[in-house]
Formats: C-alpha cells, sequence, structure tokens
C-alpha cells in the first residue's frame, strides 16, 4: 500500500538483485514451507482469524510485496514466499502495478503473483486493487478472476494518480469508498476487504479530520481492517489510533512498518509518499549515509524499538511490514521482536495451499514431495480433494505437465549453474551417479561446485533425509540414483523439530520409503531379491515406457505417513498410490530430458548419456510395512548388489526383463 | 435343502431345547462374531468367493438351519449364528418352511431369519425359496423383499408337495428350473442361485439320468452352483460329480453332509427324504439304538470318515452341512476335519454386517460395542456408511429405539434368570454396585447366582475387558458403573488373539477408554479433577435430561482404534464421537427402565432405586488420548475419590452441578 510509484522505483533498483544466493539464508525445503497454523486458521477466513488473535491476546505480523518486473524476479520472489512464509506472517499482500499490466496472466502481474503466494505457497493473501485508470467493468473482471483464482481478500485503494493531478475516470471509481461499496455490491461478503489509513493524513486531503471521516466512510462501506501508511514515530500511530476510536472505527488498525534500508530509498520514499522524516532520524542517518550496512543496523533497531512502543501500547494487535521485497531487515526485526517464529509444527507434512478449493484436502501421493508445486499445478482442476482417505477420491486424473517452464516451477538455478553443479560434460554413466552422491553427501566436485539441486529436487535435502545421508550416499555410489526417501518412524512426538506435523499432544509415525532409479540389470537382481521381502515390502518399478511390475494389492493406496492426535481422527496426509505413481513416472522420466539433457548440445555424448538413462533406466519405489523395526530397505539394495556379484546368477537372471 | 416337512420333525422334537446353556461351549462376546474374511471377500459376491477358494485351494465349509417355531427360538438361533459364524462358514442357508409364513415379518419367519443373518450377525446368507403353493406374483414379491433387505443369494427349489404328490400351482411354477428363470429374467444377475442336486436321483425322478438332465437344465438356466442331498457313501457323490461333469455340468458342487445325531431323527429322515441308510450303518447302530451318546459319537465318527475321502478326491471344494439347528455334532466334525478355523483374526473388531449397502462400512461409534446389532438396527435406513472417517458422514440420524424387545435385540435370559442375577429385591444404591461388581468378577451374588449379562451387555466380559479386571472391580464397588472400556493399546501385532483384527502383519492402536455411569456427586469432583488431566483426556459428561458437559475440540470425534496393514490406508473402526454420543445416552438412560426397573412391580422400592439412578446420575466417558503411556484414567478416577474424601473440598464443590 506503499505509493505505487515508489514501488516501480524500488524494484528497478533493488528487487532483483537480492536473491537467493544473496540472502544469506539458509534455504528450506520447499515442500516444508507453509503458514504455520491451526486447524482453525486453515478454514476460517483472515478476518476471523484476526479475530480470533486478538481474542487469545496473539500477536501477528504481515508483509507486503511487490510484484517483480522480470520472470526471473518471479522465481526469486516465489522462493522468498517460501522462506518468509516459514517465519509465520498472518497473511501478505501484493500491491497492484498499474503499470505492469497488474490482472493478466504474465508470470509478472500482480494477480499471478498473488495467486502463486495463495495456491502455490500457501499464504494467506491480499491482492491490492485500485481505482485508478479503470472501469467500472474493468475492476468486475478482475475480481472475478481474483476469486477464481482462490484469491478471498482485496487491499481497496484508490492509487495515486498517473500524472501530476488525480483525473476521472469514466465509468470508474475515484474514491476507494466507491471500490469497497462496489466490492460488497458485486460479491456481497465473499472477500474481505482491507483499506489504507493515513496516521499523518493522506497528503492530497484537505485535512487530517477529513482523511479521518473518509477513512470512517470506507470502513463504514463494508472494510474489515486497516492497514497504516509508514510512520517514523509510535505516537504519530497511536494518536491516529486514538482518533480513529474517537469518530467509532472499531476494525483493526495495523501500522505499517518500514524499517529503513538505505539512504537513497529512504529519501526516494519520502519524496513519493510526500512523508517527512523527523530530526532526531535525519541527524542519525546523515553522517553515515555512505555507509549501508550501518544505515540498516540503524534502521533495523529504530524499527525494533518502535514496534515495541507499539506492541506495549495495547493498541496493536499485528504489525504490517513493508518489505521492498527484501528479507533480512525485516526478519531481523521480527526475530529481535519474537514475532518470527519458525515453528517446527506444520499443519500437515506438505505445504497446504491457501486454495478454499483445497481446504480440507489432507492426503497426496508420497511422489511429488519435493516438487509440491507440481502436484498443485496438475491437481488444480479437481473439484475436490482427497480428505481423511485417498481411496475416497473417484478417479483422480492429472493435468499434464508439458511445460516445465512455468514459471513457479521453474529452478531457481540459471543454466550455467545447473552446468557446474551436474556437469559441463558427462563422460558415462558414472558421471550421473556422481552427481546424485555429490548432492546427497554435501560436497563439491571436481570442479569445486557443490550439487545444490537435482531435477526432481530443487532444494538441498531435507533435515529428515539426511537421516538417511549414510546410506543414500553408499547406494548412489552405485547407481541407485534415489530420488525421495523417508525414515521409518514408530511414533515420535508431533512437536518433533525434524519430523513432527499436526497440533500439539500427538504422535506422528512413518514407514520407510525409497524411490529411485536404477538399470534394468539391477531390477533383474532386485525383483529376485524381493520374493524375500513378501509381503513385508511393497514396490512398483516401471520404465519409461509404462511396463509396470508390482504387488500391490488390488492396487490399492498404501498409508506411509499418518498422526495420532488428542480428540481427533487419524490423519494420514501420505500415500504410495499405484494410480498416481503412472502419473508421476511421466514427469519423473521427463525431468531428464527437460532439464538435465536438454543443458546440452544435440547429439553430445552428455545429453546421449541422459537419453540413454531415460530410455533404459527402471523407477522403483520401495515401502517397509514394517514401521516398528529397523527399516529393511537397505539390506535389500544390499541383497541385491550381493546377487549381481555372484556372476552365476546374474548370468541366469540376465534375460529376465 | 432337507425335505421341508422332515424340517417341522426336527424343529418340534429338538431345536427349542439345545439353546446357549445346553451347548457346552463358551460364549463368546457378539461384537466379536463375525465371519473372518479377507478384504476381497467382504465385496465380492457368493460366486466370486468360492471361485477364488477354489482356485486358491482353500477349502470351505457352509451351514444350514431352519427357521425356529416360537420366538425365544428365534433368540436361540441367532446366538448360534453368532457363535458358529465364528468358526468360519463361508455362507449359512436358511430353509423355506411354507407352513410358518416364510416371507412375512414374522419373527421366525424365513425371511426374517435369513435378514438377520445377514445383516445382524453378519454371514453371507442364502435364503431357499420354493415353488410350491405360490403364484408368480408372490413368487416376484419374496424376491424382491429379500433384495430389500440385502439377501443376495436364492436356492431355487422346487420343494415337496403339500400332500401326497405334487399339484400344479396356477399361474405358479412346477420346477426349480423354471423358478430359476424367472430369477434370472427379473433380477438379471443380482442374485447367486443355487439349486439341489440328487446324488441318488431325486425320489419323484423317472431315472437317475433324466434327474441328472433336469440338473444340467437348471444350471443352464442360470444357477451358479449345486449343493446336494445327503448321502451315506463317499462314492455316491463322487460318482454323482463325474456323471454331472460328463453331460457338462461345470459349476461347483458342494456335498451335503449330515452327521447322524440319533437314532429316531435317522429314522424320520430316511423315511421322508426317500433315502436308504446303507447296510454297515445300520449295523453299527441297531445294537446302540439307545445309546444317545454312542449314536452321535459313531454319526460324527463317520462323518468325518466320509468327508476325509471327498476332500481327498479333489473333487470338493467345501462341504455343506445339515445342521438341524444343532452345534455339537457339526463343530466336532469341522474340527477333526480342521476345517473349524475360530481365526482370532477379525477384519475390523466388531462384526461386519454382510449387507452390500453396508460393504464399505469401516467407523463406528464406540459406544454401541456391546450392542452391535441395535447400532445395526438404528442406522439401518442411512443411505451412506461412514468409510475411512466418521467426520465424513453427513449429520448421521439414528432411528429412534423404542422397541427394546425387538428380537434381534432380545436378551438371551428370560426374566427369572435376571431377576436371579440382578436381584430379586433392591435394597439401595448399593445393591446395584454389587450387580455390577459381580459381573466384573464373575463371582456368584449372595443368592448364589452369577452375573452373566448386564442390560448394556448380553454377554460375559471379552477377553479385552478381562485385562482391566482387577481396575473395574474397584471402581465399581465405589459406584463407578462401568458399560464399556477398552485398555490402551501402542502397537500390538494384528494377529493378536485378545486384541488383534484385520489382515496380517499389521499393528492394531488403542486409546484407553472408560464409559460409566455415576453419581451426580461423583462428577461434580471428577470435573475438578479432569482439569489436572487437559488435554490429555478427552471426556462427555450428560444427565438423563441431556445436559452435557464436554472438552472436546469443534465437537470433533476421536478416533480410538485403529490399525496400520501392509499395503493399505489406516483403518480406525471405532471412533467417540460426540453427536452420536447423545444418541446413545437416550438408549442406555433407558434401557435401566426396560431391561431392570420393570423386573419389579411399579412402586416397589427396587423400581424405585433404579429409576432414582436413571433420573440422577450421569453418563460419563472419558478418553486417555496418550496411548503411548500407561492409561491415566484409573488415576482420574482415584483423584475423585481422594477429592472426595477431602471433606472441605467436596463441600466447597457440591453446588457445582
Amino acid at each position: 500500500m506503499v505509493n505505487q510509484r515508489a514501488d516501480i522505483g524500488w524494484q528497478s533498483s533493488k528487487s532483483d538483485s537480492s536473491g537467493v544466493s544473496n540472502s544469506g539464508e539458509s534455504s528450506k525445503e520447499s515442500s516444508r514451507c507453509s503458514t504455520p497454523v491451526l486447524d482453525a486458521d486453515r478454514s476460517d477466513r483472515l478476518r476471523d482469524k484476526m479475530k480470533r488473535r486478538i481474542e487469545s491476546g496473539d500477536r501477528w505480523f504481515s508483509l507486503e510485496f511487490f510484484p517483480p518486473r522480470t520472470a526471473p524476479g518471479a522465481v526469486n520472489l516465489i522462493s522468498r514466499f517460501d522462506r518468509m512464509g516459514s517465519g509465520g506472517p498472518l497473511f501478505i499482500d501484493i500491491t497492484w502495478h498499474p503499470a505492469g499490466d497488474p490482472g493478466s496472466d504474465k508470470e509478472t502481474s500482480s494477480m499471478m503473483i498473488a495467486s502463486t503466494a495463495v495456491n502455490y505457497c500457501g499464504l494467506e493473501s491480499v491482492l491490492h486493487l485500485t481505482c485508478c485508470n479503470q472501469t467500472k467493468e474493468k475492476i468486475t473482471a478482475h475480481l472475478n478472476k481474483a476469486k477464481h483464482l482462490g484469491l478471498k481478500n482485496i487491499m481497496a485503494l484508490r492509487g495515486d494518480p498517473i500524472g501530476e493531478d488525480w483525473v476521472e475516470e469514466d465509468g470508474g471509481f475515484n474514491y476507494a469508498t466507491d471500490l469497497v461499496k462496489h466490492i460488497r455490491c458485486e460479491f456481497d461478503d465473499y472477500f474481505d476487504i482491507c483499506v489504507a489509513g493515513y496516521p499523518t493524513g493522506h497528503p492530497e486531503a484537505e485535512s487530517y479530520e477529513t482523511d479521518l471521516r473518509h477513512l470512517k466512510e470506507k470502513v463504514d462501506a463494508g472494510a474489515d481492517f486497516i492497514v497504516t501508511q509508514l510512520f517514523f514515530r509510535a505516537e504519530t500511530f497511536l494518536k491516529f489510533v486514538k482518533d480513529c476510536r474517537a469518530i467509532g472505527i472499531t476494525c483493526p488498525i495495523l501500522p505499517g512498518i518500514f524499517p529503513i534500508q538505505g539512504y537513497h530509498s529512504l529519501r526516494q520514499l519520502v519524496k513519493l509518499s510526500k512523508l517527512e522524516v523527523p530530526e532526531e532520524i535525519k541527524q542519525v542517518i546523515e553522517p553515515i549515509k555512505d555507509n549501508d550496512a550501518a544505515i540498516r543496523n540503524y534502521g533495523i533497531q529504530q524499527a525494533v524499538e518502535m514496534c515495541k512502543v507499539l506492541l506495549a501500547s495495547g493498541e496493536v494487535p499485528g504489525l504490517h511490514f513493508y518489505t521492498l521485497n527484501r528479507e533480512v531487515a525485516t526478519i531481523e526485526v521480527l526475530r529481535q521482536l519474537g514475532l518470527w517464529t519458525e515453528d517446527p509444527r506444520r499443519p500437515l507434512p506438505w505445504a497446504v495451499s491457501a486454495h478454499p478449493k483445497r481446504k480440507v484436502e489432507d492426503v497426496r501421493p508420497i511422489f511429488w514431495a519435493s516438487r509440491p508445486k507440481s502436484y498443485i499445478y496438475r491437481t488444480q482442476d479437481w473439484d475436490d480433494f482427497p480428505n481423511g482417505r485417498w481411496g475416497n477420491s473417484s478417479s483422480p486424473a492429472f493435468g499434464e505437465l508439458t511445460d516445465y517452464y512455468l514459471f513457479y516451477l521453474k529452478s531457481k538455478s540459471p543454466k550455467e549453474a545447473l552446468l557446474q553443479m551436474w556437469g559441463e560434460e558427462l563422460m558415462n554413466e558414472e558421471s550421473v551417479y556422481e552427481v546424485f552422491t555429490n548432492y546427497i553427501t554435501g560436497h563439491t566436485n571436481h570442479n569445486g561446485h557443490k550439487v545444490m539441486c537435482l531435477p526432481w529436487n530443487d532444494d538441498p535435502l531435507a533435515p529428515e533425509t539426511n537421516l538417511l545421508k549414510d546410506e543414500l550416499e553408499k547406494v548412489n555410489r552405485r547407481g541407485i540414483l534415489t530420488i525421495n526417501s523417508q525414515p521409518n518412524i514408530n511414533g515420535k512426538p508431533s512437536s518433533d523439530p525434524i519430523v513432527g506435523w499436526g497440533p500439539a499432544g500427538g504422535y506422528v509415525f512413518q514407514k520407510a520409503y525409497l524411490e529411485f532409479f536404477t538399470s534394468s540389470e539391477n531390477v533383474t537382481a532386485l525383483l529376485q531379491v524381493l520374493k524375500k521381502y513378501e509381503p513385508r515390502v511393497n514396490y512398483h518399478i516401471v520404465n519409461v515406457q509404462g511396463r509396470n511390475i508390482t504387488n500391490a494389492h488390488d492396487m490399492q493406496p498404501n498409508a506411509v505417513t499418518w498422526g495420532i492426535f488428542p480428540g481427533r481422527e487419524i490423519i494420514q496426509p501420505t500415500v504410495v498410490d499405484p494410480v498416481s505413481f503412472m502419473y508421476w513416472k511421466d514427469e519423473a522420466f521427463a525431468l531428464w530430458i527437460e532439464q538435465w539433457a536438454k543443458l546440452y548440445e544435440e547429439e553430445s555424448p552428455s545429453r546421449m548419456i541422459i537419453q540413454y538413462i531415460h530410455d533404459n533406466y527402471f523407477l522403483v519405489n520401495l515401502v517397509d510395512n514394517d514401521f516398528p523395526l529397523d527399516s529393511c530397505l537397505w539390506q535389500v539394495i544390499e541383497d541385491m548388489f550381493t546377487l549381481l556379484d555372484s556372476p552365476q546368477v546374474s548370468q541366469d537372471e540376465g534375460s529376465e526383463l
């Protein structure tokens, strides 16, 4: 809700340079990222969540972002959503960017960024919408589209004039109040509506009092809460709240917090938003204006002090941060305030989408554990989502995943970085084994680069997978190319920092799971070995042509993660589902080509090696059903190698596949 | 399928005298009794089950019963179904009894007995149907009714003539073939159809060969399998099968086995069915004709020998037993053959109904654990049954239970026995505590009678509840009148003989559960104590007026029994559901009056004591959510008594309720 044109300025000067690698923060596996919420939070609308938090006295924070200018910027912003989402914001909001075709399907539009935050990052999101330069019909169309995409909250603004002064739009609105009325009139109570408050009065308003009356009109028209423009002194906001209450504004009023992050950005901002920087701040920063670090430290310090006063006043239920799409300063302020809670408790083991249609969803196939956004994308057209039992969902139809470059699925790493990680030139299949092994161990490859991602995993190993590191290293070295795994868990507390999820006081369980690509020679031996492990181990083995070998009973799903909680039914959030595996198989094999082979020239030896693996290897998944015992899956692999090392047997069985 | 009039004879002479107490076998808790079946068996139709058993080489047995003559006879027969069902018959069949108004709603009709076997005892059942004395329309009406009641299998018979010779019925059928054709014509493939085979030819047939041809016609008309008339020599049956195969009959042919149980019943039977008893048998039994035990032993011996020959021939996939509604001989033969498998593995912890509509049902509230028939009765009109999750079922509407004397809900004990158990005269509330305590301990009361049942439990304690015996005795003695409980279980094998259920290789779990009536004074102290056990213990406390005190979160159900199995989703067959508890509450309180108070004269002190308890006590249920730890529920009760024993506190809190 910061001045729109100011957004543009910030974006062009800063946003694209503060990507992952510069943030200096450890990345978390994307499947782990979600707003840690209570059950009720999952289903309630934003205003109800606020109400409950106010009643319980739990303070919250929210984060404002603006849409990126470029496609790579969008990819970066989405990973920032994942990272900043893990701190537990009550909501985020996305500014409306008139110059950026904000309602379009472009990957950088306000609409698409907000939709991505809701659907793919699972964040409660507020989409800004301004009257500026828009007809009533266009606004209605935007709102319809937002509703269709699962957005439930609108920040209704007039917006800043395009030129120096506001020009009335024919058939449009001239005041935010009109926009609020229009939303309530056309969409009844569907949206939660936020409006802007100006602690020192809107720069164009006749007076502070007039501006307060306008704010009252906006609330009376149907707004649910207020977020304020930034300010520099706590008393400015507290007086404003007092004045609002005095004229009968009773809804939540959230202070807009702007941690000063640099001399020039501050100057630009105050010029555009016509704010005055208090003398005491000017006096501190003028002498250090060329020392970015010093200014940032001061900005953090200043914001923390001000927020402490605000929170201590008892008038502030939550803090709203103007992040300028940057992470460090805001997170540091929140950490110092004790509001940044990287809560190890996740509502489910995977990121819950915030789309209202997916509210009850609580079961997913394990295959997409590292590609949750792909799963959401491919199931976005489902009318119902499985709840309680996977088997309840009638024959799921997965959308095709032909476009591997959909921006919310795109790798965070550019082609050059991928080549450095996965090899400028591959010599043979063993070169590929080495890439997998280095990914597991975290060691640098012979060019001195760490393998931070694989086509199937855009993030470093999850802490949970780390528990299996030694075994994974051993088998990858020998051509068991693992892409997904989990250890068995026999009743750990739901609060466990690594494997815990769900409400407090519960217990979580898992069956050991291992999924990998391997050669057909290995599979022949493996099948021989698996006979010894009936019925303890369930397996599905498939090649790119879809030849499918399994011992799954009646093609039933196998629950591999479940939790028991006080006063609830059993929750089983991940299953190994034979039917979905065939959809996943297509995606898993295609990633060899789309993400890896295509890095190399056609006909090049490197490309042909990847193509060979794609054409000849099998994708295997194994479940050890006996979760209270130590996983036998490593022994299965060991037995397979033992069999292969006995020349006679491997010869006899060589023709089986 | 034994001659109809012979049924009548057996019934009048024997059936009502072989009730529970005479059977000499230990009774099992009714909620535990069900045909132990595989998953596939639960959903497949009878002919598919046979097919699978034939393919896998698993031999089966089936049991024939005839409808009882009296209402108490029906109650006895139903408990016999429960007991004999536990041995694992593939199906049972109920003869059609033209003289007994067989298609009516009378509790002794063939139709109602078969319906009870399917719906309330969970037994795959075949209903006999004869052409005799019936119009086509009447037959169609019977079939429609059978279908509506959930019956899926018909034994299509001509039936025996009413008089000496067969009289053609106007608009009826004269041959079983016509009946088979009619069923296929009117009901397509809905029913599985069985027909009768006569190893020595039908007594009225022109010749053995003509009779074989008639059998071929019946099969060609659409019959799925054949059950034969009884015979005395294995070679009789084996020749018959060979002859059937020779003329192209390929369906399963099941030998009808009749263990000789007495001299007179045998004579009567052979006379009516026009069979000849072989010389070698006559020679053995004539000399011992007055020694019932000796004849029975011989009959068992003879049947076992003959069955061994049949099974060894490889031509016999299953054995069909003419039980004459008696248990001992048939069970003994089956035991000696190794076919009687009191499989401790139950598909679910409660008896699965065999009604096709309830096929997918796998969750029930725990409250009816000892009254499963009442639960089935009260939910019979549901369109869908909860599957996977109780919460999925939309606001369940329970049927009223006003008739406590529905025959399948009736106590097996007559009024006199109940008075002996529960007291001819009650002195005070403590007399009632004593009845509960004696039920738990199995001790005799001061009149020398054991308390074998309570209004809420028609069977002695389940083996599982026995695990809690000592604690239960202690609390019942002090007025915690327990009616339902289960220990906590943290992952016992699904094959555990006491608490196991479900497929092999799995693990079962339970949360500790305790349900009891107790005085309002106790409840006041209990509520005080329960504060210390938040959120570990969930409780629901309600009195007859419906005043409800609970700490259940959002009125959500709490899963208290669940199981994890190889290659499957999680199963959670019992829940504590706050909504259903209010329906159960009505039933639980009403049982005080209907089953107990009404044993005494109106205005009598005994009746007034029960009425007082009914009016003033609370029904309480407690769940300890922390299933891996020792149950804290006994400590909760202990703390309650400690609080009550501290005079000051109990005074302070005395007014709370």
